[in-house]
This record gives structure tokens, sequence and C-alpha cells, in this order.
């Protein structure tokens, strides 16, 4: 995909999320009806599912060969990474939307033969998209943003996964420790907002590839360092526990690891 | 005081916390001077030390026989509670403000006779007010606020401290457990936002009587309860871990806390 035509989808998809944007928080208004997942506190809601239907929808109409790995199962059974990927988190951070109906985020992420494209992460609430790509450069609603600086994890604040603190995986509460503070948001959208700002120098978590996928696109075309913290390397296929950081202080954070 | 006086006294210091606001986002714009206190981690900044001053003259002006205690040492030494005494906090979250420039507050809270006449907390970056007290009701910027529903811990999220998570203090690794969720925001006037609106049930951290003055007086306005999980009870004039709850949230976690 050219330029140009990176330009004309990226201005498609800001489109489609503006559509979903005023779905959703029009459904906040009238109250949300809200089931459980396998976990208790594994959150679906109508909304979930209907905002996920509308962008499939979306990007069948737009891109027919391409696949699409969603959260709530109305896409497909992705196996490979060969041409186009749709990666959809139709509400990212649902636990937050249905109690604080604040700080979740909706995100989708393109793939062509395992190299990213393009990545949308939208804030609802503040009704603030970063999106972009290596290509086009990121941008934070119309403003392009810098590339990060490197800024050591003693300088910078870290966002953790409370679950994954809590465990005391991935040497988690030695990590910290060692920067300047800690912060816990509940989705990975919100998380991924501060580390791409500059607001963050880390955040890690165990995520699914919807989870991360738009992440990883937009922090590799600001200069951001991403990995797994787990055995196997990213693959875009599976779950992961998944770093993105400043350079140094993801190599802080894996020496961390290694000491483990 | 008056419903009339409170209201006009109400009407001002929205007037000085707007006014604070440009100066601050004012100086965010051109670059803040960040000095560090005792601690590394405890910054404070030029802006923190002028908005005090500001802030300290209208008061002065406004109520020349008032008593104000203050974070950044420009008050008075407060010995007692008697007549009318004004909290302030210039920059709540000194450290989101020089690394996020977002989720800092500014705090204010006027008591009497050590009983809550009016308290204010802006969310600065997002120009949010909430303010009121007993007699006036609570606004957030212009709309009041309903008592909060009495959620139980299990079913909400509580906001805690970081630094007491991390430390294991009050019980909190197994407190935070029994919620739906917890959440670290680094700031007490953004905590308290979120349990004030009812976007938490709970926020427990070790404070200053300047953290957590006004949002006493707004908790106790809206049917939240508070107090101390210390051996010593709330004094109002010394630093103290402060519980601030829906009323089903309060009591169990004072049971975790008896049970330790």
């Amino acid at each position: 995909m050219n330029h140009a035509e990176q330009l004309q989808l990226d201005h498609d998809v800001l489109g489609w999320l503006q559509v979903e944007r005023n779905f959703i928080l029009a459904h906040v208004a009238t109250g949300v009806d809200v089931q459980t997942k396998k976990h208790p506190h594994d959150f679906v809601t109508d909304v979930d599912r209907q905002v996920e239907q509308h962008l499939v929808k979306q990007i069948r109409q737009r891109m027919p060969s391409a696949k699409i790995m969603s959260e709530e199962g109305g896409g497909d059974h992705v196996t490979d990474m060969q041409g186009d990927v749709w990666f959809l988190d139709p509400i990212d951070g649902t636990m937050n939307f249905v109690v604080q109906k604040a700080d979740y985020a909706i995100m989708l992420a393109l793939y062509h033969d395992g190299e990213p494209v393009l990545g949308w992460i939208m804030d609802v609430t503040a009704n603030r998209v970063l999106h972009g790509g290596p290509s086009l450069g990121v941008y934070d609603r119309t403003e392009q943003l810098k590339q990060v600086a490197d800024i050591a994890l003693k300088d910078g604040l870290i966002v953790v996964s409370g679950g994954r603190l809590l465990a005391g995986d991935f040497n988690l509460p030695q990590v910290v420790q060692h920067a300047l503070g800690y912060r816990v948001y509940g989705s990975a959208g919100i998380a991924y907002l501060h580390v791409l700002t500059g607001q963050a120098v880390a955040y890690l978590s165990r995520m699914q590839p919807w989870d991360y996928a738009a992440g990883i696109v937009l922090a590799k075309s600001l200069g951001l360092v991403f990995g797994s913290v787990d055995h196997d390397p990213l693959n875009m296929l599976s779950s992961r526990s998944v770093l993105v950081a400043t350079p140094r202080a993801f190599a802080q954070i894996m020496a961390f690891e290694a000491a483990f």
C-alpha cells in the first residue's frame, strides 16, 4: 500500500472511529448490559460486540481479502501473518468502560506480511486518537508526534498491569522500585497512549494480539522498543507478556528479567 | 457563614482557580523548573510555590483572620482548628505534573471550628472542578452530584497509593484482591475525583492534611465514609493514612485492617 493509499485509509478509519464513539457514548448515556466471560472479572457488553460487528463490516467492505483477528470472536481464525491482517479490540478496558465510563479505548491495526502498516488507538471519552505508522508518522489527533526521548527507567514512570504486579510476575515489584513511580490504569490502550506520548517510559502486561498490535505499530514508528518478556518471542498470533519502552528503559527492565 | 455567603465564596474561588489554571498551563507550555525536596522523588517546582503565593494572597484578602495550612510553607503554623482554617495544595501530584503534564490537581478546603464548610478539587488539565460542601451540595463543574451509591468492595475499583501497596501496608495486597480491580494514579486529587463521582468505591493513602482536607469535605457531603486507618484518629493537623469509601466498602476494608 503506497503512501497516498495509507493516507486515505487512515482518514477513512478515523471516520469509522468517530461513528463508533458516538454509538458508544449513546449507550453509556442510556445504560449498558454487562455479561461476564470465562472469569467473573472479564466483562463483555453488547456494546463491545456491536462495535466489533460494525468495524468488521467496514474492514470487509474496504479490504475483502484481509484477515481479521478480533477480541469478541467476530473475525477470522487467523493462523499466519501473510497478506493483510487486521487486529481489532472494540473496547479495550471493558471494566473501566462499565465501572468508570472513562479510560477505555478502541484499537485497530493493519499489518502486511507481518510488517506493521497502520495503527489507531482512540481514548473514547477524551475523543483523542493516536494514529499512523512507519510510513505516515504518528499523529495525536492532527499533531505529528516527535520520536520519543530515550529516558531511563529511574527518570520516568512505568505503567503496569495491576494483576501482574500483585502476582510478582516478571520481577515487577523490583522493577517498579527502580522507576520514578508506577501507574495502573486498567487499559492497554490508555497505557500505550502514555508511553507513546512520553508520559511514561515503559508499559508491561500480558496481552492478546489485539491488545498489543496497534501499540506496536505506533511504538515502532516513534523509536520505542518492544518485545516479549516470555520465553517465546512475539509472533502476533498468540498471547504474550509484552514490554514496550524507551531503548534505555527496555534494556534496564530486561536486565531485571535476566537476573530473575 | 450562611448559604448565600458560601455561594459567593464558592463562586470567587472558582474564579481564582481559573486564573491559576491559566498560569500553570502557560508554564507547562514554556517549561517548568523542577527541584526535589527531602526525598529525590518528592518534587517541587516554582509553579507550586507561585500558585501557593497567589492563593494565599487571595485568601488573606478575602478572610484576613483565617489561618492557612499549605503544602509549600507559604501559610501559617496551624496548631488548632478553631475559627476559619484553610487547607491548600497548590499542585497535588507534582510528579504527574512534571513528567506527564496531566493528572494533577489544585485542592482547597475551608473548615470552621473543625467542621467542613467548602472544598474544591480541580483536575487542571481537564479543567474540571468538583466543589461544594454539606450546605451547598457538591457540583461537577455546574452539574450537581447525587449521593454516591453504596457499592461493595467486590463490585468496584479501589484506588491506592502505589508506594503503600508495594510496601504491603494496611493489608492492601489482600484488600485489592477483594475488589473488582485496583488503580494507581499518583495524585490524591485525581483519586478523590474517582471516588466522589462513583468511578471507584474506595481510596486509601498516607496523606498530609492539605492532601485530604478537600476530599473529606466533598466526601462527607456525598454520603461517603472516611477515617484514619492508623492507630490515631484524624485530627486535620497531622499526616494520616486516610480511607475514604462507600459505607459498605469502608466496613469491608476496616475488617481487613482489624484482621491484620
